[in-house]
């Protein structure tokens, strides 16, 4: 046998018993996609031991090595019977598939150590190599590749196109996508089946080099890795032919197969079929060369510098805060999508080009890339109208089982946008990032509290979402105040306070201008602004329950979801009422004041219902 | 003259004075897009008035009137001055835009009677159009064709590229697609310029026709729609080069134009500039053929008929309710995105092949075409994991400022899923749905529920979200029982209850498991069973708050948003005591009711929390 020859022996005895896994794994478990894991195995083994994939597994966090995504995440098996296969993970381990508790859960999470993301919502893996690609390409600057396991029905997701263009515009070369074309999708024929060409065609349309192969054939699986890696300024895809299920008759290319695992009988006849599999078999991960990047040196933070009779948009304020941290945080990155002179991520950009990275008019893949970044130890700020942060809830969604390190920017919130309707408007941006697990929800007055908050979620390990205002408003803090997270400010309080308005953001404003009309009638007005959406400050509102008669919270935001519940909830216990004011009715075009009037969230509508309450 | 010359003299003539309509409205309104109106101001007069449109404006309801959708709703100021140009806007009309109560909206809404849809969320209006197309080709076969204006900068959305690839699947020659290639975006150039070859490509490598032209020239603008409307089997894109502003100097073609109005010296030129501008002339729109579609009848809907002791889950209840429907609801549609055997969709595909739409694993593009199904007046369901509908959470929130009548169904809500892990649980859908303007959610525990759930989905006008479990479920309700939206179900009440315990769906049966354990100790729980979450219904909790010492809410959802800050919110100007039990972990694999253990929505959660309140 030739050299060549061994090899392909060594890698196809290694299938056989990363197949028995599959296979062991799942009957025992009872479900899972041993099908769509079959048409991949070839395709995985042939990269992890057929020496292409560079990975130090003592070191997962080694910045130059290799890293691989399974954008089709239901494919877990496949990818833990890979790690058992390099010898990082025991057959007793490997059983634990799906159990409560194991860290092999049904798709992969944070909680297996080798995930590089959490990945089982089709269409997002490639968006998150992307990110991890610019990060080796443009910031670390390493040889390392990015690899992305696609399934073919997942080609359908128009985040796969973003990501797609995205790649090609930025010349990623190291970024490698392998499409498992096994013609099968969840209830039939995927829409192009085995068209290999209908994949060739689009990619190359948007500028990828493609390389077509047998998906089961180990010399073509390694000459297509070789080829992948010389690199020549675009991004490669290889596009395999497959057949899901591959090397189990019962299910091999056959339709109904999908997420289905084999009876006791199936299962034995398929061990049959799989030949002889030495489970003792072990194959090896190339390490990669030992370049490190750069380290980059963090310096100090200017100063906060507002005039205090000078109003400021809160969106401005936050580019103001990206620049003036950019020397303190060397990892902090921009992403925008294409309106950065709205969302003032500009200000980063023309200070720090190099770390700012134009996303387009594509918001998943943005937020995608973002998470490829933060996952590879950066500290990335995505930015955009809080309205289209919607594009990418899914996203979002994913982003907290990765753990990653995001940080989130919406601007343009609330119908105080005015005139340009509600399209532009984000009204139900707090809800949505309210609901995403341990996320942290901030909802800046003035610019102030925007550079602190910014600041803040920097330092916070985990997804922030920062809510940033259209237009200009007052200053109301000195340079010197504190915003924890978690933490509120007392604006207007006595000992006399009747009523106490819970407000944060826009509506602030119009909580303190209520709070000098009431003032002539005799009414007392404590005004708290809950910058801390989530978590919030209960000990405050507490505090505002025994002292105060009632609540009243007020948001430029749908009724539901958002500060109005949170308080109301966080006070669900206790025996004070809580009133809401916020977003009720259709909005539309309007000057910002008119607006807030039509939706009673205006000055007028706390100081009427203020009175109302008052009088009862 | 020729006729062709003395037309696109006329051409010419209309479009001058709609450049004047564009400048002046936004000189007047101080905000807005003139430089992206007038890019495109030629194409659509040209297509308005160029004889290949047809369009009756007396019966804009009319089915086989053509449809135009302003995908670039920014560019409003053009559409409103082309329906003044076709006498149906006056003068005075034309210059509200953008005030407060004018239908003319800063980005086009329902509030103007001739925009098919809402559109200024980029990259929506090509999937509406889709669902048009599907309309008009599939269901009413009407030669009719639908129109999109589209913008460069939002070739950039995926979104995009799944209407793309769906209208080449399902062959929509009656969709026509025109690109405004100005060549600048929002905040500098786009990701490919000038270059059309580009988009071509790419649109081609999609199995569309192309048609590159000068957007500028009457005779190649008006060729290609002709050349256009030659129905070949594929969908066309007419790609055109224009310039940003085109026809006023100091923007045309320049950088930093993106919504900004002239100045009045800068208006002063740009009248000049127009030359000569009769405000009086008007243009006429060709009117359709008068064909109607076949209508459909309306048939007898079959009797429930679940067995009392078969449980079934409600997942299978939505596709048998589907089936049941249909003869009843000849407009009924159903989309799926490749899971509809997952879903249950399936059930009606089989029933009904000609009513059913595969729409691949591209979630926007299936939300964005079932709007553009309901804006003409079908009633589509669409359906996926509840999970990936926060994929298209833009689509849905925009649906509400189109006003359409769009059902949504998600399924395997919840960690109650098991195995499959956190990535396929939808835990944040009750949080987003209700954060749309108008929406109605419900959430049915058993079958009938669901079924009756769905007929109340079908009768209603607007949006519905329909939560549906993934596993069976056992059948509560009888089957001539009625499910309300709005209503509730108090399932075990008595005069001695000493709690209440607030919930739906999975964790019904959880309390209902708490009621009889407690039953043993001495605790009376009222159970109810809260199937609409929006409305809620308020009386039963003023009741149950009357009655019982505080309300234990449970859902298989996260803490925020969801039916426990419903009910909060409901009672929180009411001195009862609202605790809530919700899903609070970071979710992971496992059986379900390990999970609903570990999260403390189980029933020996809900006992323990009625214990130690009980208790205190």
């Amino acid at each position: 046998m030739t050299q060549g020859q061994e090899q392909v022996e060594k890698l196809r005895e290694l299938a056989a018993m990363i197949r028995y896994y599959i296979l062991a794994a799942t009957t025992r478990a009872g479900s899972g996609h041993p099908s769509s894991s079959l048409s991949a195995t070839d395709l995985m083994t042939g990269l992890f031991f057929g020496g292409g994939f560079r990975y130090d597994p003592d070191r997962p966090d080694y910045p130059n090595n290799d890293r691989l995504i399974f954008s089709k995440g239901h494919a877990s098996p496949l990818f833990y019977a890979l790690w058992l296969a390099a010898g990082r993970l025991s057959e007793e381990e490997m059983f634990t598939y799906r159990q409560f508790g194991s860290p092999l859960e049904g798709h992969p999470t944070a909680s297996f150590p080798y995930a590089e993301a959490a990945t089982g919502s089709l269409g997002q893996g490639l968006s998150i190599g992307l990110g991890m690609a610019l990060n080796a390409r443009y910031l670390d600057k390493l040889p390392c590749c990015t690899y992305v396991l696609l399934g073919d029905s997942e080609m359908a997701e128009g985040s796969q196109w973003e990501a797609i263009q995205l790649a090609a515009r930025y010349k990623l070369d190291n970024l490698i996508g392998i499409i498992d074309v096994n013609r099968l999708g969840q209830r039939g024929e995927t829409m192009y089946g085995h068209d290999l060409q209908a994949y060739k065609l689009r990619l190359e349309a948007f500028g990828w080099r493609t390389i077509v192969i047998d998906g089961h054939s180990y010399p073509e699986i390694l000459t297509a890795y070789e080829q992948a890696r010389q690199a020549a300024g675009r991004p490669v895809m290889i596009i395999a032919r497959t057949l899901k299920g591959k090397g189990v008759a019962v299910m091999e290319n056959r339709d109904g197969w999908h997420g289905k695992t084999l009876s006791p009988d199936d299962y034995q006849q398929a061990l049959q079929q799989l030949g002889r599999v030495d489970c003792s078999v072990r194959g090896e991960i190339k390490t990669p060369e030992r370049i490190e990047p750069e380290p980059g040196s963090a310096a100090e933070i200017a100063p906060l510098d507002y005039p205090a009779d000078q109003p400021v948009a809160t969106r401005k304020a936050f580019g103001n805060a990206l620049k003036r941290l950019g020397p303190g945080f060397p990892g902090l990155v921009s992403l925008d999508a294409e309106v950065s002179n709205s969302t003032a991520a500009e200000v980063f950009k023309k200070a720090f080009p190099e770390r700012f990275f134009e996303m387009y008019v594509a918001e998943q893949n943005m937020v995608g890339a973002a998470q490829g970044l933060a996952l590879r130890g950066k500290l990335p700020f995505v930015s955009t109208f809080a309205a289209f942060l919607t594009r990418a809830y899914d996203q979002i969604r994913m982003g907290q089982y990765s753990e990653a390190n995001l940080k989130l920017v919406g601007s343009h919130a609330g119908v105080s946008i005015g005139e340009d309707g509600p399209s532009q408007m984000g009204l139900e941006d707090l809800a949505m990032f309210r609901a995403i697990g341990d996320s942290v929800v901030l909802y800046p007055a003035d610019a102030t509290a925007m550079e602190r908050l910014v600041e803040a979620a920097a330092r916070h390990r985990g997804l922030v979402y920062l809510r940033a205002t259209r237009a200009a408003t007052p200053i109301l803090y000195g340079p010197q105040e504190h915003f924890p997270i978690g933490g509120s400010k007392v604006l207007r309080s006595s000992d006399r306070d009747m009523l106490t308005v819970a407000t944060a953001g826009i509506t602030l404003f119009e909580a303190l201008a209520a709070h000098e009309e009431l003032k002539q009638e005799g009414i007392n007005l404590r005004v708290l602004d809950m910058y801390s959406i989530k978590p919030l400050d209960r000990e405050i509102l507490l505090k505002a329950a025994g002292e105060t008669r009632a609540i009243i919270t007020v948001e430029d935001h749908y009724a539901e979801g958002g500060l109005g519940e949170a308080v109301q909830s966080a006070l669900a216990t206790v025996a004070v009422p809580v009133y809401k004011l916020a977003v009720g009715k259709k909005p539309k075009s309007g000057k910002p004041d008119e607006l807030l009037d039509y939706e009673e969230t205006s000055r007028g509508a706390i100081a009427h219902r203020a009175r109302a309450i008052a009088g009862s």
